[in-house]
């Protein structure tokens, strides 16, 4: 049987570790005393170092992201500050570490150590199924922060990756007029073949006033001063795209226009739905590994 | 110039008094004296008085609900009371009232000094087009309840009346696994044609265990003890039945199960939608009636 | 176990009687001699002479159209007429006949008798799932006819009854752009809500010209002069209502407009289907009636 | 005002002659001798020789696919052979030809005469428009070819590229139950985000059993003896992969099963449309490279 070692991580990595119990890995977890033990599997041990979970385990699992930064793993129901550094350095040679959201930091440690580091959050699966918690997320807000349906507003995607797609087809399923703001043709030939209205950035100044919601996915500045002026008073900005964001919010909220951040969506709105896509991308990467 | 006067109302009744402005007609108002007044149209007459409102009025129209109960007109805007009987005894005979959810006694009281009363809730475009308000209202509940996405979530929606039926759509378009109970073969039908599974009412007690989020429409208690024992512990009802609703809600706390009732959804969750389709309902009666 | 007795009927009513012999019915079949008989199971009893069927029956059930006109039955692989009296005269008193497209004659006669008929074409059921295969027939049609995609095409739909709401929804759901032409205000919300656009009848005339494909289900005049003059050269108007539907097909030829007349689309396109939702109505009907 | 040269192509080119006239470019066309006068633009000039159409041209266009084979241009309107050698060897250095399909051969003449060639088939933007009438194609040959209907029929198809994702698309939109043949974790994820099943080619075999209508993307063979042999008597495959494609036919005929080759659908089934994809296409590259 196979044996997994999970150390931190929310509510998410809680509905990963008790789906993988039910799936007949052996488990061991650290970094969770604040999480009452019957929220766990039975099945489930829990350690009471991060050597007894660490020191002879094949495979390491940390949580997406690993880190909140300064080296220290993201592990929310911990009493303590668990290093990162204090993880890889127990591990052995050519063990397998699935980490969410790599950085060069700790990729370097890693190929010090001589462990094999997978970043699971690059994997495409996890990117296109993420796509659907975020887009969900999105429309609450949309819905929560506007006095109208959806069903009928005029909808703007800004950006036609994965989650602006989602997006399109969520709001369109909604009844949403719908208009996505490409760069490419090839990207404008894909909303119209989906029944999709479409822009091109170029045009987004002089356009951006005929909509009632914006969502933006794209993580450079799209929303400038110029844009911002033009939109509708009562319009509604919703910015996904990661740090530093797509809108000059800043000048947003000096011209009184209403805007929301929504950040890490998959883990706040729906994180049952989110950890079952983690286990699931887990999952396809051991098989991958041969590992049974 | 076609004059309406506009006697009490909540959010919706000022979007429909200020798009009805914007068409020509000339509308006179009372009853709004806590809100600013530049939220309404400069072209609007604001009354000091009802007599001032009523006295010479063609058409009359009061808000939906027209009343909160007691005889008096639901005008949460206003600082006074305004009772019905002091609307309709100003009113000249033949004239025009039109009024949301009128009950036996403001029509007996119509009759009483020959008003043509009208009760634009009762009309069918309407309750096809508040279904849309209702069925999003009720899916941001979903959403905020739940620590799943709608998408793959397993629905069941009780009953396929107008609600039911624009739920079911905007729930597939979401993703959601749609099951809809009903009690008529037709119905049954109706769902198959539409891609939706669907189980008859005497299964639901055995079958409402495989359901994540079950959407009440039907007005009457569907979902009593064994149903509820049935339940998973997880699932979410959410009742959209109006009084007395449809769930025994005293053995759902009792059993631990999460339950939200949700009334009036059109004008909590989207005023300015709802008030749209209210104006819109006004004029097609207006022109129904060769009122220009 | 229950007897049914099938006389006459085409390639659905074999499906029919094939479904029905699965579902542990005890059949006996009259009428379909040029049928090879490795193309019914072998359950099944094939009788050699109408009185062996009908003779002592409990329920006998006749095809849709029970009858191509002149009081004989619609039995296209019988090598002879069968006569609609001389099914009737044989059943016993308070016998069950099931009847696809009953008229006034075949219910004089069954009361003569003291028959018990029920018209199976007559069951809600049974005209919305119908109106699949009728919506889908209509869209090959249009496919075949056109030298454009439905896709992107503006599709105008004459009616929303049935058929009309069916054909929306899979139009859309090809990509088309769709628009109905309703005559109540409840329609024209119903389509709006479904995301369709709407016209009104009086209005057809002048906005005709607009579409590219007319899908008409009124089974009265609809499209006459002055709208086929106004109706684009290359558009294509398919005609889906009973006659004497709703076309004025002879000026149409005159002015070299493109028609289809398309009436009982489920019997042609898609057999099979069509047959299996008779053998449901009749499933349903017999349950209803607590046969077993 | 631009210039261009259309030589010989069927229907589609036909539109896409006439599309551009009206858009203001300046056309000659050689190679439609057989088609009326009256079927182009007034403002279109017809070339007497090759000569007089290339000679001085600007920019060439040839059509989809450019040649039937032989070094000789595809064009069935033309009463005589124009080689490919005869045009290239008339253009001048730096000119422009614009081509469907090019294969090594023309290339290689285009290199040598210092001709800049471009393929708009290898456009992204083609590529996604084309899915559309090929789907719907395939749609129209599944709807002729069976006695059911595609709502409700359990439909598989092999491959999740453009093609494979516009037909899922469509045949959900008319009600049908679609699984996908994958082999990629991620266009598993693909599909199920929208919501359709997916099983993976390893599977094929054991499962092609299960479904009514096989519909083949993939242009190297997956259906072959077993599969073949586990396929119901009923089922129909359509195989929409460039030769070879991806079925045994000499096997699938020997054991009766029923297989369409559908090959080029867009030029067959609605060449208007797909006459509409090349104009923008072409329009798309003229605009890159700056010419107006």
């Amino acid at each position: 049987m196979r044996e997994l070692s999970f150390i931190g991580g929310d509510r998410r990595q809680i509905r990963v570790i008790n789906s993988m119990a039910d799936r007949d890995y052996h488990i061991r977890i650290y970094g969770f005393d604040k999480v009452e033990r019957s929220e766990f599997s039975e099945k489930i041990e829990i350690c009471k170092s991060i050597s007894e979970a660490v020191d002879n385990a094949e495979t390491v699992i940390l949580p997406l992201p690993y880190t909140g930064g300064r080296e220290i793993i993201n592990a929310p129901y911990c009493g303590e500050e668990i290093h990162t550094g204090d993880i890889l350095r127990r591990m052995r040679e050519n063990r397998l570490l699935l980490i969410g959201k790599a950085d060069e930091g700790v990729r370097a440690i890693a190929r010090l150590y001589g462990i094999h580091l997978v970043d699971y959050l690059e994997r495409e699966e996890l990117g296109i199924l993420n796509a659907i918690p975020t887009a969900e997320g999105a429309i609450e807000i949309a819905m929560h922060e506007t006095p109208r349906t959806i069903h009928g507003s005029r909808c703007l995607i800004l950006g036609n990756g994965r989650i602006g797609k989602m997006l399109g087809k969520m709001l369109m399923g909604l009844g949403a007029k719908v208009t996505v703001c490409v760069r490419k043709y090839s990207d404008a030939a894909y909303c119209r073949a989906n029944g999709e209205k479409s822009i091109y950035f170029y045009e987004l100044e002089n356009k951006i006033g005929e909509y009632d919601i914006i969502f933006n996915t794209v993580p450079s500045l799209v929303v400038g001063y110029t844009a911002l002026l033009n939109l509708k008073d009562e319009a509604l900005i919703i910015d996904l795209a990661s740090k530093p964001g797509g809108v000059d919010f800043e000048t947003a909220d000096r011209l009184g226009k209403k805007t929301v951040r929504a950040l890490s969506l998959p883990g706040k709105v729906a994180p049952e739905t989110a950890g079952d896509f983690i286990m699931e991308t887990i999952i396809n990467i051991l098989e991958e590994l041969g590992v049974k």
